[in-house]
Parts: structure tokens; C-alpha cells; sequence
């Protein structure tokens, strides 16, 4: 049996825009956007208003397919000398979203063969749509083997929102979430709120509120006491960048609960696809961690929090040691006990 | 060579009124609220106007013994049987807070054996004063014993407010910074926002701030990653409630900062008065947990933060397990590796 889920889409081309639903605004409001510039792009990118690896990979594409649609030439060079300028730009719109450099690479790619500017405008939109379409499937099929590894009625704890609204569609590490409910296997999550921007509580406990997921809301600093005192049967969190030995960038205070699940002997799984791994980096000590403003921890709307002058801290994301992941749950399978040669086996069997 | 603090004190007896440091204006706004009558007194306990275990204990005294001058009685028969009633009204203000029912009993006591009403009215004003006397000294010997844990420039983490505000004055996990202060040892502190309430970045803050203590905010889920990147030496935390064998019941996420020293192989301290030990508890499984509303998750201010209808689990309070405890220190002295019998032992030979 699969029941029909009324999940919003966070992103969707429309040819001569691009329609995005605009995270910021949640949970208080659901706002669709219309972005009709590169420029519109970067800031939507920029400000946070899309959020998630492979959503902020997917308008990205869409914003290069678009700026690209605008090009006034008939010289298949100079169409992608100009599409290589916005390559760079639109990448340097979030410093540490690899699939933002992926995504964006592909669609300047796929213009490379093209014999007119006609075709290559008709292949970086094709481009870009195939990526969404491929990211569908991905989150799919992460999904699917997530769920495996689940049992009705588990309680699964989160942080972040790896969800539907930060990909194409399921999500990665709330894809299994939404997968219950499409085939009725009751499960029920507990959503850290992830301070300090609350992706936890305001989209996380939205998103699947949507689907009608059971859903329970905690703050950062109860999740030893929810492991403990609520059974809680395993963690699951998405991914930012995952380096070749498995070590795991992904959203500030996963690093904690990867300890956590340590201590409680309960299994830690990162969900996220291929494009989240950076082969090219040996081990987590090589990830950049952005350091984001004093401003996101001292003050929620406009209520400040914090006294004035006081000195802050705010490292936007931490790096999770391979040693603390149970299993790496990609769209080729899941990953157990993560090292550079299970790693390895996995995604070149896949490239085969 | 000491230095002069200049750190404001939380509450004051004014004979015929209370002064209290409004703590939920806080940092925002520093406002000293004027206390009048029992029901204000009991409105600000249970509001958190006041917080902090022995600061909770000292304004009930002083509303116990404010209420008690004003009783129209000459029978010391009837002055004790409505010190008895306001002694049950106070008391229910905070369920888990001990030190409340302990300065409250400590006051209803000191008139017990008054031959008149006049006699009765100033032992109880003289018994609550002196709580605070006694409270200002604690504070110190501890801070005194809890410095000595530590060396120059070391980084050191806590959570909630265990501070000069919280009690007498100097506070008890705070105590050691502000002495460090006066005795121009350098330290530095990570204050943990300490989420739903906020008190790290309302009150630890603000009030290092004060004394000129170098201090920086984080919020709690960037813990783990602090202590690894930053190389935190040990956490020191309060407590709201120590059972005989060291189980120790403080703030949401006290726990979970125990289970990351243990995990980094740092210290773990707890800093609390001899009044915050229950030796009725056996061990930590007996403490009630309080809930609190889920208004405090889902608001900051007047921002909403989740979405509508959310479900929330909100424990005030986690019970961190003696054996993750390196020490507890106390006006009597460091109890190390907490156990029923270590324990017993400082505190019995405290009582001889």
C-alpha cells in the first residue's frame, strides 16, 4: 500500500524563473519567491533562503540554466566564457556546500559540445532539470535503505533538517521518514531544534508535520536526556561534506550526538548521496569550517538574547570521525562501519 | 592582591519590602523589582524572576519572614500556625528546587521556640538574614576550593547560571571566575546559551561580563566541537539536587556536557552548598523531573520559533550520574570521585 504525500516542493523551474519556497519565512509562513536574476540566485543561495546540499545544488543549476537562457550571442565560446563567469560567481554564494561546485560544474559541462548557442541553452536547462529529476530518485532510494534499518515504532532522533525541502524531494536523512508514511510503518522522530539558526524547529518539525509524521520537538542540549529517558533506537543526520575515510561535516552539534549514540550504544547514521563525498579529501581535519556572524546566537527575531558587546562563538557546522558512524546510507547502498575502502567499494561499484 | 568586584546582588532585604534583581529582564534590561507581599514573593519564584537554588532559598526566607511581620496575632500559638501555612504556600512555588523547603523549614524553625509574638518576628527576620550571610560565605569557600581544580588560562565550560545572581553572591560553578577575578588569575570561560530559558546567554554572560571575566557564548549544541577545537579543559556546573550516592540533578544538558568530558577525558566539576544534597535520595532515579511548558521551545520573546501544534518534550531538569562526576566541591571541600561513603564522609565531618 502507498499513501499520497502532500509534501511542498522547495524548488521548481518555470522557465523564466524559478519558483523557491522561502525557508526563512517557515514556520510562520509559507512564501513561494519567484527568482528571475543570477543575482536573485546568489542572494536566495547566500541568505540562507534554500538550504541543504542538494537544493542548494539543484537552484544553483537552475540559477546558471536561467542566467545562461539571457546570453546575447551567437558565439558557442563566448556563451561559455560567459556561463564559466557565472560558474564562478554562483559558487562563491556558500563556501562549503560541495554540491553547490558539482552541480554547477555539470550544467557548464553539458554546454561544452554544443555547436550552436541555441543547443547549449537547450542543454544547461536539460542539464539542470535532469539534476532534480536524478536528486528525486537519489533521495528515493536513500529512503528506502534507510527505512531498512528501522523498525516499527523505533524512535529516531534528528538535528537539522536534511529534509524533503533541502533536495528535490524525501529528503536524505528524513527521506525514511516520509517513506513511512507513504507505506503506513509507524515510526516517531524526535527533532533536535538546532540552534542557532532553528532549522530543527522551524523546518525539520514543519516538514513533517506536513507529511504527518509523529514529530516531537526538543532543544539541542535535551537529546542525552531523550536518548535516556525516551528509548531512543538510533540517530540519523544528513551530511555536508563527507571526506574519503568517512569523516562528516554536516550541521554544528552533530558531532555531539555522534558521542552521544556512543555512549548510549545506539547506532549513528549519516544519510546523503555520491555528490556529498569530496574523495579528494583524505579526512575531516582538511574541511573548512565557516565561522557564521555573533548575530545568528545573540539574537531570535528581533529579541536579543545575549547581552550587548558579549564576545561569540558560532562555527556553522562540525566534523563527525568516521569511527563514531554506524553506516553511511547512500542511494548505491548503505555504507557499515564507513572507512575509505568500504567507502570506496561502494561508490566505484556504483560507477560501474 | 584583591581586586574590588563590582557584581550587583540578586536580592536584598529592605525590612519592609524585598529588592530583587528582575532576572527575566535580563541582559536587555537591568530592573530591580520591589517585592511587598507573599504572593509577590511566590509570583516571583514561580515566574523565574529569581533562579538559582540558593537564591530561590534566600527570597523565600525573606518572604517567610516578610509575611510573618505582617500577622495581627499576639498568640505565638497562631503566629506559628500561619508561619506553618505561608511556610506550604512558599514551598510550592518550585517542586524540585531543596534548598526552598530547606531555608523555609530553617525559618518556620527559628520561632518555634519565641515566648512572644516580637521575639518570634525577629528571629525569623534574623534566621532569614542570616541564610544569607551563610550563603555569601558558602559561595566563597566554594569558589576558594574550585579554583584550586584550576591552572592560569585555563578554558572552561558551564551551563545555566551557577552564579553570583543565582545566589548569595559569587554564585557556586561561577564562584571560582569571579574569585579568579579578584585574585588576577586568568581564565576562560565558555558560557553555554542553555536553552529553552536561555539563562547562559541572559545571565553567565551578562554576569561574567560584569566582573570582567573572559567570557564567550556558545550555543549548546556547539559543544562537542568547542571542547575539541578550542581544547576546554574541564566544565564546571551547579546543581539543583545531589542524592546520597552523587546523582546529580541540574539544568536540561548538564548531562549530556558530563558524557563529553567523559568521552574527551576532561574534567567534570559540580559546584554546590551542602543545602543542594539530598541524603534522602538514594540515587538519581527518585528526582523528579520537572516539565515545563511547551511554550518555552516553541517562543523566543514574541517570535515563534515551530510551527503551530507542535509536539514538545520539555524537561527542565537531567540527573547526571555520579560516576561522570570527577568531583563535586563544596564549602566543606572537594568531594572526589562522588560516592555514598565519600560523600557521607565530607559532610558528616562538616557536621562535627
Amino acid at each position: 500500500m502507498t499513501n499520497t504525500l502532500s509534501l511542498p516542493r522547495s524548488v521548481e523551474w518555470n522557465e523564466s524563473y524559478i519558483t523557491l519556497l522561502d525557508q526563512q519565512q517557515l514556520p510562520g509562513k509559507v512564501e513561494y519567491i519567484k527568482l528571475q536574476t543570477i543575482k536573485d540566485v546568489w542572494d536566495a543561495i547566500t541568505t540562507l533562503k534554500v538550504r541543504g546540499a542538494p537544493a542548494i545544488g539543484i537552484t544553483a543549476a537552475f540559477g546558471l540554466a536561467l542566467s545562461a537562457l539571457s546570453y546575447d550571442t551567437d558565439s558557442v565560446k563566448e556563451f561559455n566564457k560567459k556561463l564559466a563567469l557565472d560558474q564562478q560567481y554562483l559558487a562563491s554564494s556558500r563556501p562549503t556546500a560541495v554540491n553547490l561546485f558539482w552541480a554547477l560544474e555539470r550544467v557548464a559541462k553539458s554546454a561544452e559540445s554544443a555547436s550552436s548557442v541555441n543547443e547549449a541553452k537547450t542543454k544547461v536547462v536539460h542539464e539542470a532539470i535532469q539534476i532534480q529529476v536524478e536528486d528525486e530518485e537519489t533521495c528515493y532510494r536513500i529512503g528506502d535503505h534507510a527505512l531498512s534499518l528501522f523498525k516499527k515504532k523505533d524512535k529516531i532522533m534528528t538535528i537539522c533538517n536534511a529534509g524533503s525541502i533541502a533536495t528535490a524531494y524525501y529528503g536524505t536523512a528524513l527521506a525514511p521518514f516520509h517513506l513511512s508514511k507513504q507505506r503506513d510503518i509507524p515510526l516517531e522522530v524526535f527533532a533536535c531544534e538546532t540552534r542557532p539558526v532553528l532549522q530543527g524547529s522551524r523546518l525539520t518539525a514543519w516538514e513533517l508535520q506536513q507529511s504527518g509524521v509523529d514529530v516531537t520537538l526538543i532543544t539541542d542540549n535535551m537529546a542525552a536526556h531523550t536518548i535516556k529517558t525516551k528509548g531512543i533506537n538510533g540517530i540519523i543526520v544528513g551530511a555536508d561534506r563527507i571526506a574519503a575515510n568517512g569523516d562528516t561535516a554536516n550541521k554544528i552539534g552533530t558531532y555531539g550526538l555522534a558521542l552521544l549514540a556512543k555512549a548510549f550504544g545506539i547506532p549513528f547514521y549519516v544519510a546523503a548521496p555520491q555528490s556529498t563525498f569530496d574523495l579528494s579529501i583524505q579526512d575531516g581535519s582538511s574541511i573548512p569550517i565557516e565561522e557564521r556572524s555573533p548575530k545568528e546566537v545573540t539574537h531570535i527575531g528581533d529579541t536579543q538574547i545575549a547581552p550587548d558587546g558579549i564576545s561569540v562563538y558560532n562555527p556553522a557546522f562540525d566534523v563527525t570521525p568516521s569511527e563514531l558512524i554506524t553506516a553511511i546510507i547512500t542511494e548505491h547502498g548503505i555504507i557499515h562501519s564507513p572507512s575509505f575502502e568500504s567507502i570506496q567499494k561502494v561508490l566505484l561499484q556504483s560507477a560501474q
